[in-house]
């Protein structure tokens, strides 16, 4: 585990000090995207790479773990929708395999974290708002990521961009805090860092990664997308930001006539996000993805995406821009 | 006019040197908020006012441009929706007043931008995608403003947020760039500058000023808000962003249930802004406001409103963010 930097003095950064990774760039996890093979790679690359629990059968997930314990030593953790429907089971393979980090979203922090902290689990929950990031702070959770509207699959009611959501997540609490929603460059990690960030999490750029689990179809869509081409659906079953094909058009169609949300369930049925981006359904399939997937380029290893959003960050942090005086 | 720094030497900031300003911060074109006082109060600040003319008849805007040159000798400009009905009436003021700064939105920047400019007039136009700005380019506009859909008003229909549209608008075109949309403070202006602005347009922090036109009660509950109290409604017969109200709730009923633009456009009525902005019918006026409301505290004047934001940047511009090797 390197937390060290090249000094081999302990970081001064909250976030690679709390997990134990070299750059506070978090990979997110995501459905059909993030099995170990991912993972494994962010985290061999210095950030932290997510195993996404969301789309695994409970042995699976025990499957996906012991596979990135044997591709990295380095920290990784996963990530937990608590709307999860065998929750105990999932928390118990987290128990038995002994994983140290926990991402967790779209539900209560209070339910598990104590749990998990008492087994030595390190745990960090997704908000959209300021209200729910005191919830956490209450919860005792051991940091925040703070995704803004901007950002791909699930996404808050409240529609608060990534600009507008992190200053006021960062005044609400004094937890370590991550940025999420927009973020796929060294530019963006900056000025989500000047806002009052630590570290940031990613999604999108991950999710085309060559280590990614999707499929190539749903990958190369992506990579072919235009500003606009994401939208955010679904709002009365559950706001899902989703890339424009024939699937979200007909949601689109059902939504402007007023459709409710038993038949906007209908018409999603099951199954739909694996059939999009796992079985490269490119236009009957639900295509999660943020709105940032219009400034990737082409599939590239974890390993040079790192790089580049490094790069970058670092070239654009040690050029001072002006003061105006 | 003071568009050198305190060495008397010409800003290295094209939007300063474009404008003929101090410092890069333009105060955005709003309905029933910007008239003379408040434009006339941001240009004595350093920074660029505009005289909304979407809510001024013609005679009334010319005198909005007299009060505001008696008011200033700095640069001020006006900001034209070019779905403006009396559209040559106000071109010809325009030219008659010598007004030398004009901003355009809600329409083809190529219809008014070469006749503006054979009269001296400089040209910025805003934008909600990198489509459009390289149309602006083509239209040979001197700048471009690239606003987010955190914005308050009238919005993009690509729902692009500032984070993921300012960098590839800043790809798309080699303009002088401003940034737009939930952009109130120091913090904001930092990390708008980090994805490629050049300066920045504020409307929601000025609304909300001393000087703003807009009614006390409009200002106070814009003051009030919390996260997620505005909505981008209307979609159907044009995007704007509104604080949540009887009125909001209406529209937003009707949309849940498929409402026609038709409808919707009955709902609206005439003089909606108007009432909710200028006469202060909190329940049931359009109370157009960006999403960053929600961060203002009080009513400020508007140099208090400039040296904040500028203190703030300042000081976040000069402290170097850790760089991670």
């Amino acid at each position: 585990m390197d937390n060290t930097n090249p000094q081999g003095q302990e970081s001064s950064n909250r976030i690679c000090r709390l997990f134990g990774i070299r750059y506070p760039i978090v990979q997110g996890g995501m459905v059909w995207c993030s099995g170990w093979r991912l993972a494994s790679a962010v985290s061999n690359s210095g950030g932290l790479g997510l195993i996404g629990a969301g789309s695994l059968h409970p042995e699976n997930l025990r499957h996906h773990i012991r596979q990135c314990k044997a591709a990295t030593d380095r920290p990784f953790g996963v990530n937990i929708p608590l709307l999860y429907p065998q929750m105990q089971e999932i928390i118990d393979i987290i128990f038995e395999e002994a994983v140290k980090i926990v991402f967790t979203s779209a539900g209560s922090p209070k339910t598990w974290t104590p749990l998990l902290q008492s087994n030595g689990v390190k745990v960090a929950h997704v908000v959209s708002s300021s209200l729910f990031a005191r919830k956490c702070e209450d919860a005792g959770v051991d940091a925040i990521v703070a995704e803004g509207f901007e950002a791909g699959g699930h996404n808050g009611r409240e529609e608060t961009t990534t600009l507008c959501l992190v200053p006021q997540v960062r005044e609400a609490t004094s937890l370590p805090l991550l940025a999420a929603g927009g973020i796929g460059s060294g530019a963006a990690m900056l000025a989500a860092l000047d806002l009052g960030a630590e570290g940031v999490q990613i999604g999108t750029r991950f999710a085309l990664a060559a280590e990614s689990s999707a499929s190539e179809a749903f990958k190369q869509r992506c990579l072919g997308m235009a500003e606009g081409d994401t939208k955010l659906l679904l709002k009365k079953i559950g706001p899902t930001r989703l890339a424009t094909n024939g699937f979200s058009r007909k949601v689109q169609e059902a939504e402007d006539r007023g459709a409710s949300a038993e038949e906007l369930r209908e018409i999603v049925g099951k199954g739909r996000a694996k059939k999009g981006i796992f079985e490269g359904e490119i236009e009957n399939g639900m295509l999660e993805i943020g709105q940032v997937a219009s400034q990737a380029r082409r599939i590239e290893p974890v390993s040079e995406i790192m790089a580049g959003i490094l790069d970058e960050y670092n070239r654009l942090a040690s050029r001072k821009q002006p003061v105006f005086a």
